[in-house]
């Protein structure tokens, strides 16, 4: 009896006060209109989803501009050169590689772009539109994104240990420090790609949960 | 005032009339009752999103298939050879294409094992369970996809035109029909990525709707 007496008490002075936690708690979650009690748990489900995916992002854009920047600015001189040769490896002596810078950095502009709709996302949890634009745009990124990683992994693994059925011999011999820069771009890449999925795989579960 | 007349008369049978309807509106949230007019239209659209959703599906198995068996068969033998060898190319003198073949013949059993859910979704258009574990595998699925058509396409452009700086010669002068035949493969897997993007899409689309 006095725990409920004391409840009816709390609720005058909470809209003068706002004092006691709990009633705060109560009034908070409401945008325009209360929600109603079995919708509070799904409403803080996706706040906070989305809340993982505007950290995601952040991720997403450091491994994409780390990817971009190592391998664009990878470039070796070896120490010996002839009369009319100076041996230099670059990353834009590969088409591959220039792809990949590219197709990086626009990767990273993108990720950028869509900051703000993620934001939108968290301050309205339940907008189901930003939600599926991102998603979409996201499995476009990740496409582009995957499609210069497993290009430039590729070249990478042939100027690691060539072939010999096509001739075409190891580099790295004489280019390890280039061959290395090179490979840390590609997992930089592929950690964005990484991060990609598990960005589509929220959105989606947040989307389900938008009954 | 022959005009303001009709109109004020259109609104009393109005009224009369759609007050049984309005009724069947306000008594619709059970589930079991008859489908709600305004959701007849949401129905109709998830149902065919998810007849396309099929549809697409078989084209990616088409496609997956076709890049798979195209580069699993390329094999070439020259028609000249001397005592010690046989000039012959074959997609395993590349460990990119032995991925690649690989890689499509998972995405096409992935795609084999996802047509029964697909035909739950056609069934029950307002399943969101089953969609959104489409859309989570499609997203890694396509993921493999684009990270094989995007290393084999690589190989590909280096097998065509070569590269100076790291002294790889074009092998395609030689074999030809090789090179064609892994070509052709791999503008089949990347008809692949289209298809997986589009679906995607539809099934972020249908999800955004399941309100």
């Amino acid at each position: 009896m006095k725990t409920g007496e004391s409840t009816s008490i709390d609720i005058a002075p909470e809209t003068n006060n706002s004092g006691p936690i709990g009633k705060k708690k109560s009034t908070t979650p409401l945008l325009a209109a209360p929600v109603p009690v079995t919708d509070r748990g799904t409403h803080r489900m996706k706040r906070g989803l989305s809340i993982f995916d505007f950290v995601l992002r952040i991720g997403v854009l450091a491994s994409a501009l780390a990817a971009a920047a190592t391998m664009g600015t990878s470039d070796q001189t070896l120490p010996f050169f002839t009369q009319f040769f100076q041996f230099e490896a670059s990353y834009d002596d590969l088409p591959t590689f220039q792809f990949f810078v590219v197709a990086m950095a626009v990767v990273a502009g993108y990720v950028v772009l869509s900051i703000p709709f993620s934001i939108v996302c968290i301050i309205r949890p339940h907008a189901a539109g930003p939600r599926v634009l991102l998603l979409i745009l996201d499995s476009v990124a990740l496409t582009l994104n995957t499609a210069a990683a497993g290009a430039a992994a590729a070249v990478v693994s042939l100027a690691h240990s060539g072939n010999s059925s096509t001739n075409w011999l190891a580099v790295c011999n004489q280019f390890g420090d280039f061959c290395q820069q090179a490979s840390g771009a590609v997992v930089g890449s592929f950690a964005a790609v990484l991060l990609f999925l598990l960005l589509i795989l929220f959105s989606a579960l947040s989307l389900k949960n938008s009954h």
